[in-house]
């Protein structure tokens, strides 16, 4: 398709493709002529995600290449190359490790991480930065006097593992490769505020039936 | 106590703190006279919920003011007077209701509500800050092509209202009234990262299942 077309099934503006084009968001065309290029389903794919980082998920376009940029490189393996793009997405803000309650959210993530059994998030705890942001949560409950560690977040673990097993069930459903670690980006994207709203709805059901309407 | 205990049991500088008590995010102490003020254990926790708001939560001062507001507002009911303090917490962007997207996000989540049986969120969908991030979420995949809607949002609902049901046991451990709301807040603020973070963790445990660490 022309860009035309493109810029009419994606709904993006053919001005913005062509800034996406030149930040190298999304791959030049097939050049037809030198004022035509022909664009195929890929790009239109790639251009929805491209739009979804920046509009929905607010992304830095420096964020997009990086996370793109993995989302391409056919060098790394499946779970390496899902987990280098989620892990390049903006994350909190580090643990201060010198901090006596980072210390003490240290000890009590790895004592739920024994008690899960969930050895492999063990293994990559020293890594990850869903681990650290844990930490750093932990750690403001306990500063503030909450007695909040292992024995609180047993339950939370282990219903966000049946959400985890929902959100991998449905990525399945794509076909291998680039199309599948997309929609694990997207899915970081859109289904994490999504779950956030349904949590808070959650919350006002639950509310409303133990108290009414007060 | 003084304002250097208070300080030095909150972690909070005098500064700080002064800053604090001159933008009315803390009441004030009781004066004994004209240099000194005496503080109390209300103090102390109010201080702890503050900074929790604004160095964790990273919420504007102005938006402080407001949630606390309604969290001293005896004059409305146990769960208004819960919902008006988290529903002023920040949000995402308002749904465009022109939108067909939009339109369609709607009619898929009525369907959702209704087949949840969750008629109190029914009821507050039009007033909730939730139920329309729901939208502008579901509406966003819609508009990238994927089929996502009541049949997809059920399990992801179910698990949802399950993690409900442990925060509100959890807040009803704590005294009634206003710490009870405060508690709430602190949920919001405190505890969606922290479930953000487990569920990312369950993501990287599931996948190294599944795919080990190709």
């Amino acid at each position: 398709m022309r860009l035309a077309e493109l810029s009419r099934r994606s709904g993006v503006s053919t001005a913005t493709i062509k800034y996406y084009l030149r930040e190298g968001l999304v791959p030049p065309g097939r050049q037809i002529n030198t004022t035509t290029a022909e664009y195929d389903e890929e790009h239109l794919r790639r251009l929805r995600l491209v739009r979804a980082m920046i509009q929905v998920g607010r992304l830095p376009v420096a964020t997009v290449r990086e996370v793109l940029g993995h989302v391409d490189d056919d060098s790394l393996g499946r779970s390496i190359r899902l987990g280098a793009a989620l892990w390049a997405l903006p994350q909190v803000p580090e643990p201060d490790e010198d901090d006596a309650y980072v210390q003490a959210a240290h000890e009590e993530l790895q004592l739920l991480l024994d008690r899960l059994g969930w050895g492999n998030a063990k293994a990559l705890s020293t890594l990850s930065p869903a681990y650290r942001s844990l930490v750093v949560a932990v750690a403001a409950y306990r500063r503030l006097g909450y007695d909040w560690g292992a024995e609180q977040l047993t339950p939370y673990a282990e219903l966000m593992h049946r959400t985890a097993v929902l959100d991998l069930d449905n990525m399945e459903t794509r076909p291998p490769g680039a199309e599948r670690v997309e929609f694990a980006v997207l899915g970081a994207i859109l289904n994490e505020p999504a779950l956030r709203a349904l949590h808070r709805l959650a919350q006002e059901e639950e509310t409303a039936r133990r108290y009414g309407f007060e």
